[in-house]
């Protein structure tokens, strides 16, 4: 399968893709152990949210445009526009990597667990998330 | 050992459970390598903090008390009670995995780094975390 | 080479240390698999960013400045000075452990990411950083 994985934002917002990752970590044929996700940008990030009800990614996006304020006068990197330093900003707070467990061959994520890329740019973009499997042992 | 660990939480607050994870991580015998710790919950999450001060996990819970609102009139995931859209947030802020380097055939800590459960619920809950232990090479 | 790194901070600020962890890592010969950089400490934190205009590190640390208030009233835990619990919940936020992918034996990073020692406290420190890498395979 292709990896890294090509994930086409459409602007601002979460893009569930615990169904792609999942496909690609089946393909390891790895039994036991951990799948590392990660993304390869500054200005989206990856994190481990509610898969059920959609009104959890809208309240979620809504709570960071609250907390990092686009076009904040106190930045000085202003060059790539408003949403761009508040994007590094978020991007930190989340975080760009996710260690997973991996048993049966499958990820082995909670029941309401889903895995998003966050993106915090307006527009749409290519994002790049490569998925590395390891073989572990659990206690 | 029992894996995954099931942590009973008596509500809002910061578990220790260095020692328990410290425990499973042994009985698996890997000399040189990363264990992954993972809870499988989406309004819980784990963090590595100062484990000396009992004032230090008062603090912080007190802090994303203020960060995260209980009831914020934004969120409209309101059917589950005050503390369920805000318990989501701060398990994306503060994450629920964490890689911890192994050498000796034990966990690497810092002199002051414990391991902490952050229940976000008001509740007593039980939360599933799991320790998956990876043999690796360090530079 | 020495491993764990010893870095010397300035004091409040982002150091980067992306060329010693990509160091340290092509000297393991693992060619493809996992790099897990992990800091041992409660007022410091690591984190993946922006390397490229000087600005945008000037700009985060602001931006946590602001977030989280040096000597905050509501703060228990004081006697170490007005920068020690703040140092303690900013490092929580930001966390202390990256697991990036390693491709062709090197750092799989972005074009524009690089790697942070994110130093808290006032004062200069010297931290500890270790990392460690574990052989895996992509999908």
């Amino acid at each position: 399968m292709a990896n890294p994985l090509i994930i086409e934002t459409p602007g601002r917002g979460l893009v569930d893709v615990t169904g792609r990752v999942r496909a690609l970590v089946r393909s390891c044929r790895v039994d036991e152990g951990v799948a590392v996700v990660f993304l390869h940008h500054t200005s989206a990030s990856l994190l481990i949210g509610e898969n059920a009800d959609p009104d959890v990614p809208v309240d979620t996006v809504g709570w960071f445009d609250r907390l990092v304020t686009d076009g904040d006068r106190h930045f000085t990197h202003t060059a790539e526009g408003p949403d761009d330093m508040s994007a590094h900003i978020r991007s930190i707070l989340t975080g760009v990597s996710l260690s997973i467990p991996v048993r049966g061959g499958d990820l082995d994520l909670g029941t309401w667990q889903g895995i998003f890329v966050f993106e915090h740019r307006y527009r749409p973009h290519r994002r790049r998330v490569s998925v590395t499997v390891i073989a572990g042992v659990s206690g």
